[in-house]
C-alpha cells in the first residue's frame, strides 16, 4: 500500500491566519498532540522571524517526539553571501530541530522583480542553502515557493529551481501553490511533470483561495507526490491550507492508502476540536468529516430515510473519524426527526399519536420564538422532559437583581443578589463576580451547592452571545449558548431574551438542572479527569 | 465563450443547513437579490413538504424575474399511482413555477431496499412524472440522486435512470453526489461517461461531505457539464453545497467559461455577505473569494513583498470580485504592515522611527492583554490618532451604573445612569433599555445627540461578544466587537475586559467617536438610503 507523509505546519502557517495568536505553551500542547496522532512531520515555526517561534524550538528541545521529526523554517540565503554566514540559516541550526524547510523562489519574475538578483544566482542560493544544513547533518525539505504559478509562466526555470534543490540535496521537494489559485486538473499536469522528469519524491502545499486546497491536495498524491503539507482545520493565511482534518481522511478512507496510523483516523474530529480550543477559534460547524454538523440530518426525507439505512445519506459512518450522528429538530422536521430524537433520549412518548405531534407544534413555535434546540440538547431534553415525564425543576427562581458600575479609572463591579425557592426552602444570597454573568453564576452556585454538591463538578466551558433578528417585528433578540462539562461528557443549553442577563439566566439555570438529571450518572464515571475538550482552565468561571 | 448555467438551491438545500430558518420574506428577499444578480434558475422550495415553501410561491408569484426562472421541487409519483393524482406532482403545478425539478433514484439498492419497488417501475416513475409535468407546461429538470454511488454499485442501471428521464422530456439531467462522498477523478470519469453517451445537457450538484465540492463541480464542467447547482456561500445540509461564491469566480475567472454577466462578478461579495446577513449566520471570514480575510494579509514577508507588486501573494485582484485587500496588524506584522497601515489611514508617522516602532510594541502589548484590531478598524484608527495624532476624545465618561432586574415570570428591567464630560459641560443622564447594552447605548446617545446630532444616522449593525482567554493566568476576559453603519460605509471597534459592560462601553463609546471623526465626509455623502450590507431593521439598536 502507498505511504503518504503527513507534514503539518499548522504551528507556522496556521499562525498566519486572521484570528489566531498562540502562545508558546499552546504550541507545545499542539505539537505533542500531532506527534501522538502519528503525524509525520511538525513544522515549529520560523525562529528568525518571530520570537515566539524560537522560544518555542527552545521549550519543545526536551520533550521526545514519537512519531513526527520537527522542523524549523527559512528561507534560502541572501544573495551575494555565504549560507555559513546567514543569520536565517544559522537560526534553524540553533533550533536543533532534525528537519529545515526552506523555501526559494521558482518564478522568474519573482527573482529579477521582488528579490532583483540574477536567475542564476538564485538557483546558486537554493542549492548552497540546501547543501550547508546538509553538511551539518538536517534533513531539508525544499518549498518550491509559487512552483504552479512559476511553471505557467516559465517552467524551464521553474524546473530548474527544483534541480538546484535536489543537486543540494533536498529530501523531498514541496511543490507549493502559494497564491492558492491553481485548479486541480493544472495541479495534476504540473506534479505529473515534475514527478516523471526528476527522480525526487515530490510534496504538495496547497491554499484555499479557490475553495479547492483539499482536492489540489489529493489530486497531487494521485498524480504521484508522497507527502501532503497542511494544517488543523484548514488554518492559514488568508483562505487558509489544505485542511488535515479532510485531506488524511480522504486519503485513507477514499483512496485506501496508508497515512496516520489508522487507529488515530478514529481521533480525528477530538484532534480537530483541541486544536482549535488551544487557537480559540469557533469549530467551524459544517466541517466536513469532523464538524459538529457533519453528520447532522434536518430534512424529514433524509431522517426517515436513515432509519432505514444509514448508507443512504451518510458517505462514511461517522464513527470511523471519530464523529456522530445527530438528528436536528427544527421546523423542517418530520415524525421521523421526533422519533429518531425520542428514542435516542429514551423518552417514552409516541410519536404518532396526538402528544407527539403536540411536541413537535410546540418546539416549531419555540424555535420561531428564537430557541434553536441544535446543539443545545440539554436545554431540548429538560423541555421535553418537564412536559411529559414528570419532571419537576429542582429549583425555582424567586427574583434576580444585577448591579454593575464602571468607574472613570476602568475598574467596574458586579453583584447579583438571588433569591430561589428549592423544596420547601427560600435561598437568599448575593455575590459579586467579575462581571455581570459570573456573578449570576457564582450567586446561583452559591444558593445551590449546600443542597447538591456535585455541581461543583461542573464547568461552564464556553458561553456564547448571539444576536438574533424575529421576522415578526417585535423586536430582536438575544440568544445565549453555553457548553457545560463535568469532565466526562459536555452538553449544551440554551437561553433566549431582550435582556441578555435574562436569556443568560435561562441557559444557566438550565445547564446545572441537566448537570443534576444526569447526575447519577456521572457521579459513577466522574472520574476528575479533564478531557482534550475540555480545558483544565475554566474559561467561563473566572469571567463574564 | 462555452456557458454553464447556474442554478441556485440556497432556498431549498440552503434551507437544511443547521442554523439556517428563512421566514417566507428571507426568501422573497434572496430570490429577488440573485435574480439580480443573473442566476439563470432559482429554487425556491419543496411545496409540498414544508409549509413556509408553499407560501413563498404564493407571494412570489406577482413578481417578474429578469433573468432568473423560478423551480419548484419534488419527488416522482409515487409507486402505483398515476403522476396525474399524485399530490406531490400536483403542488409543483400549483405553485405556478414555470420550470419543476424532480428527483429520483439512480441507485438500484436504493429502489429495491429504500422504495421496496421493482427496478422497472422506478423507471416508470421517473419517466411519467417528467412526461405529465411536460405536457402541463413546465420545463422539467431531472436530479438524478445518488447518481455516483449508484453508477459506482450499478452503471448500467443508473444510466436507464437517466434514459427514463431523457424519454420523459427532461431538459437537463443533474448528477447528484447526494451524499458527497466522491473525488474530482471519480467525477469526472463518470460525467464524461454520461455525456458521452447521452445526447441530453447534463449538471452536477455536489455536496462538501469530503471537502471537495467546489472542485468536484468544476471538474464535471470540464467534463463536459452545462449546468452547476450549488448555494450562496455553500449553505446546506451535514457540510453544505457546493459554494456558487467560488464555483462562479473559478468557472468564470480561472476557466473563462460564461456564467452571470461580468459586471456581476464584481458584486460576489456583496451577494454573500448580504445572504449570510438575511440567513443571519455569520459570515465565515476565510471564505475564498468573498470573505473578510480573503485577501487578508498578516505575514510581514506577505506584506513587504504586496508593496512591491500585489500579484506576488494574490492570485487575483480582490477588486474582482467586490473585495478588497486588509494588512492585518498583528504580533507576526514586521514594519512592512505598519508603513502599509500608516499609508492606508493617511497617518503622518514615518513607520521607521523609534515613534513608529513604540506605536508596534503597544500595538502588540495590547493584543497580548485581548484586543484584536484585525476588524476593528476603527479603534485601531482612534488608538492610533489618540497617541500620535493631537486627536482628542470628543466626550469622556465620568460614571456608569447599570441595574437589571429579572422577575420570576420572566420579565426584565434595566436601567443604565451615565455621567459624562462633553467639552466643559457635565451631562448626567439615565435610560432604560429591553437589555442593558441597549439601556446602555439609549443612555449614551441620549447624552450625546444634542452635542452632535449627526450620531442618529449611525446605526448598530452588529454585536458580538467573545470569551477569550489569557495565558497569563490573570483571568479569562470578554472581547466585544461592535459593528457600525451610516447608510454608507461601516466601520468595527472593539472592548475588552473582564467585565462585559465595561467591555461594551468601550467598543459603543469607540463607534461613535469614530463616526463623529469621520463625520465630516460621511455628512457629505451620507443620503440616507440604506445599502445591502445594512438592514433596514436596526437589529441592536432595539435589544441587548
Amino acid at each position: 500500500m502507498r505511504f503518504i507523509q503527513i507534514y503539518d505546519t499548522t504551528l507556522r502557517d496556521g499562525a498566519q491566519a486572521e484570528g489566531i495568536s498562540y502562545s508558546c505553551e499552546d504550541k507545545i500542547k499542539i505539537a505533542q498532540y500531532l506527534d501522538k496522532m502519528g503525524f509525520h512531520y511538525i513544522e515549529g515555526g520560523w525562529p528568525l522571524s518571530n520570537p515566539k517561534d524560537l522560544e518555542f524550538f527552545t521549550s519543545i528541545r526536551g520533550y521526545n517526539f514519537k512519531n513526527a521529526k520537527l522542523a524549523a523554517f527559512g528561507s534560502t540565503r541572501k544573495a551575494g553571501t555565504k549560507a555559513e554566514n546567514d543569520a536565517n540559516i544559522n537560526s534553524i541550526l540553533d533550533t536543533g530541530a532534525p528537519v529545515a524547510t526552506i523555501f526559494g523562489k521558482s518564478w522568474d519574475f519573482h527573482v529579477t522583480k521582488a528579490l532583483r538578483i540574477t536567475l542564476e544566482e538564485n538557483l546558486n542560493m537554493i542549492r548552497d542553502t540546501i547543501a550547508y544544513l546538509k553538511r551539518s547533518g538536517l534533513e531539508v525539505i525544499y518549498d518550491a515557493e509559487h512552483f504552479f504559478d512559476a511553471c505557467k509562466a516559465n517552467p524551464e526555470y521553474a524546473m530548474s529551481t527544483i534541480e538546484a534543490a535536489k543537486a543540494g540535496g533536498a529530501t523531498t521537494v514541496v511543490l507549493c501553490d502559494t497564491n492558492g489559485g491553481s485548479l486541480p486538473l493544472e495541479i495534476k499536469d504540473m506534479v505529473e511533470l515534475v514527478v516523471n522528469r526528476l527522480d525526487i519524491p515530490v510534496g504538495i502545499h496547497a491554499h484555499n483561495d479557490t475553495d479547492v486546497a483539499v482536492a489540489n491536495s489529493v489530486m497531487a498524491v494521485q498524480a504521484g507526490a508522497v507527502q501532503v503539507h497542511g494544517t488543523v482545520n484548514g488554518y492559514g493565511e488568508r483562505c487558509g491550507n489544505a485542511n488535515l482534518c479532510s485531506v488524511i481522511p480522504n486519503l485513507t478512507l477514499k483512496c485506501g492508502l496508508e497515512t496516520i496510523p489508522r487507529e488515530n483516523i478514529g481521533r480525528l474530529t477530538e484532534m480537530s476540536r483541541f486544536v482549535s480550543e488551544v487557537a480559540n477559534i469557533n469549530p467551524y460547524i459544517h466541517q466536513p468529516y469532523v464538524g459538529h454538523s457533519a453528520f447532522a440530518h434536518k430534512g424529514g426525507v433524509h431522517v426517515s430515510a436513515l432509519l432505514k439505512d444509514s448508507r443512504s445519506y451518510e458517505h462514511i459512518a461517522p464513527e470511523l473519524v471519530g464523529n456522530r450522528r445527530r438528528v436536528l429538530v427544527s421546523e423542517l422536521s418530520g415524525i421521523s426527526n421526533m422519533l429518531y430524537k425520542y428514542k435516542e433520549l429514551n423518552v417514552n412518548i409516541d410519536g404518532r399519536s396526538q402528544e407527539g405531534k403536540r411536541i413537535l407544534e410546540e418546539i416549531k413555535d419555540m424555535e420561531n420564538r428564537g430557541f434553536q434546540f441544535e446543539g443545545a440538547e440539554g436545554s431540548f431534553e429538560l423541555m421535553l422532559r418537564k412536559a411529559y415525564d414528570g419532571y419537576v425543576e429542582p429549583f425555582i427562581l424567586e427574583s434576580l437583581r444585577l448591579i454593575v458600575e464602571v468607574k472613570q479609572d476602568g475598574g467596574a463591579y458586579s453583584e447579583a443578589i438571588i433569591k430561589m425557592r428549592v423544596g420547601e426552602e427560600v435561598v437568599h444570597t448575593a455575590a459579586e463576580g467579575n462581571g455581570p454573568v459570573n456573578a449570576l453564576d457564582n450567586a446561583l452556585r452559591k444558593a445551590l451547592e449546600s443542597f447538591f454538591p456535585c455541581i461543583r463538578s461542573m464547568r461552564l466551558t464556553d458561553y456564547k452571545v448571539r444576536v438574533i433578528d424575529e421576522s415578526d417585528g417585535t423586536g430582536a433578540i438575544v440568544r445565549v449558548h453555553i457548553e457545560t462539562g463535568d469532565g466526562i461528557r459536555t452538553w449544551g443549553t440554551v437561553g433566549v431574551s431582550e435582556n441578555i442577563i435574562e436569556a443568560s439566566w435561562q441557559a444557566l439555570a438550565d445547564s446545572l438542572a441537566f448537570g443534576l438529571l444526569k447526575g447519577e450518572q456521572f457521579a459513577e464515571n466522574n472520574t476528575g479527569e479533564i478531557t482534550a475538550n475540555q480545558p483544565a482552565d475554566d474559561k467561563y468561571g473566572r469571567l463574564v
